[in-house]
């Protein structure tokens, strides 16, 4: 893979859009999300109102489940008086948890199947579903992946919680939340919190909580301060010899080739972007 | 799947054989292995003699390698003058990467198919992979699974340094790696370690390591020192009904059913054993 990446050529690469990125600020350091506007238009454009609105900013990460998910949320989202208040965003949206299929939207289908789904393969950096019976097409919950939390009924989120994966891909959860976006850097800031010891993960502890220091649109962020990074399309050539190279591992170590690959094993690579 | 283990039988469960579970002593608590020697008796064995030498106390978790493995050993290994001696166990053996099918080697098979294997089911705790045209069985890396690292010839492992599975199943590495076990209580004492910042999840530096305070085998440590677990069997009613549980999530909060399950989503069941 390294070899493919060094010989890759620069019209391999893409910015990330400043306007579909957001920055999650810890005091550890950024986590950089990539937004999903083609699979949920209006998750992500409430997302960013609220994050416009700072309703983020000052709340906490209340949920650390081993191999699932780390979320994010107002800690006193259950009570009236103290609860975080919302100006202009909804609370609640209709969910978006598939799409209908666009032949304008990229897709580069992988050839091994998959457990869950009829077809699977990329749009853009997304690892995503298809169903030709149905002409449906949705995002797919593998690691990294950001949605939006919510109650039982299906209406019941909007994006004031968020969630995002971090163990075995729990695809059993495709097609039941509203999946928006992706980190492309910073899981590792997630991934390696402590567990909450409550029930599902949550702390039973305020003080276990990490701060939110602050949600922002990169392209609210001076310039100077973004995290300009570039990550590769996967609508090339470059992707297609990267995925042959996961599937048939050439490297010496290797002494039995898979000859197959599962979405959630495909690496997007990210970069630097240079100056 | 609650009210599957609630309404489950005292037969539906077995008790852990100390002879086969390991303890890896941390400052931060105690890891709990069970290991399989039906797929990989010499290292299990080995593994076994390291620890009865005490080879890993005093050790360290030396990489954390964010959605992928935790890894320890002998930070010196390269250093002849100051590495860990082995007394009577081996340094390497000859691989153990699959095994031939035994019909007297349970096999508790999903219906779902799998993107790398002919056939994935249970054999006790364990995940396993089937070819029937090799007639050969072998273990999966799923998450928790416990292996012997190697250098790149395939006889270059034996156990001293051992990783643990903390990500999405890298099933690329199945049939390259022996896999002897996998942790069964204790995993977030691993998984939410810092990762290492050097090549490969290495850590740079030797204070940012997590020592190792002992390993024992379970039938080594005074009974009452012992964590006295159960783990559902895989070959009963009530684990097939639990599959089916989780293939079709009969909870309100699902509005769509996967109607599948992935090998490294089912979840195999511990509870404290009653005195």
């Amino acid at each position: 893979m390294a070899e493919i990446l060094t010989s890759s050529k620069p019209a391999d690469w893409r910015s990330l859009d400043p306007e579909n990125v957001l920055y999650l600020e810890l005091a550890s350091g950024r986590v950089v999300i990539e937004l999903a506007p083609d699979f949920a238009p209006q998750h992500v454009a409430n997302v960013k109102a609220l994050v416009h609105e700072h309703y983020f900013d000052g709340l906490a990460i209340v949920r650390v489940q081993d191999n699932y998910v780390v979320q994010w949320a107002d800690p006193d989202a259950e009570k009236p008086e103290s609860a975080r208040k919302i100006q202009h965003a909804r609370r609640t949206l209709s969910p978006e948890f598939e799409r209908a299929v666009d032949p304008k939207l990229p897709f580069t289908r992988l050839p091994d199947g998959d457990v869950y789904a009829p077809q699977v393969g990329f749009s853009g950096a997304f690892p995503v579903a298809r169903d030709p019976k149905t002409g449906k097409t949705w995002l797919v919950h593998c690691y990294g992946m950001v949605g939006a939390g919510r109650d039982a009924p299906a209406d019941s989120g909007g994006g004031t919680e968020l969630y995002v994966v971090i163990g075995q891909a729990p695809r059993h959860l495709d097609r039941n939340v509203t999946l928006l976006g992706r980190v492309v850097q910073g899981m590792e800031l997630l991934s390696a919190l402590p567990r909450g010891t409550g029930a599902m993960g949550f702390y039973e502890k305020p003080e276990q909580r990490t701060p939110i220091k602050a949600m922002r649109v990169a392209a609210d962020v001076p310039e100077s301060d973004r995290t300009a990074l570039e990550i590769l399309r996967t609508d090339t050539p470059t992707f297609q010899a990267l995925i042959e190279s996961r599937r048939n591992r050439l490297e010496d170590w290797f002494h039995f080739q898979a000859g197959h690959i599962e979405i959630c094993n495909v690496p997007i690579p990210v970069r630097p972007q240079k100056p």
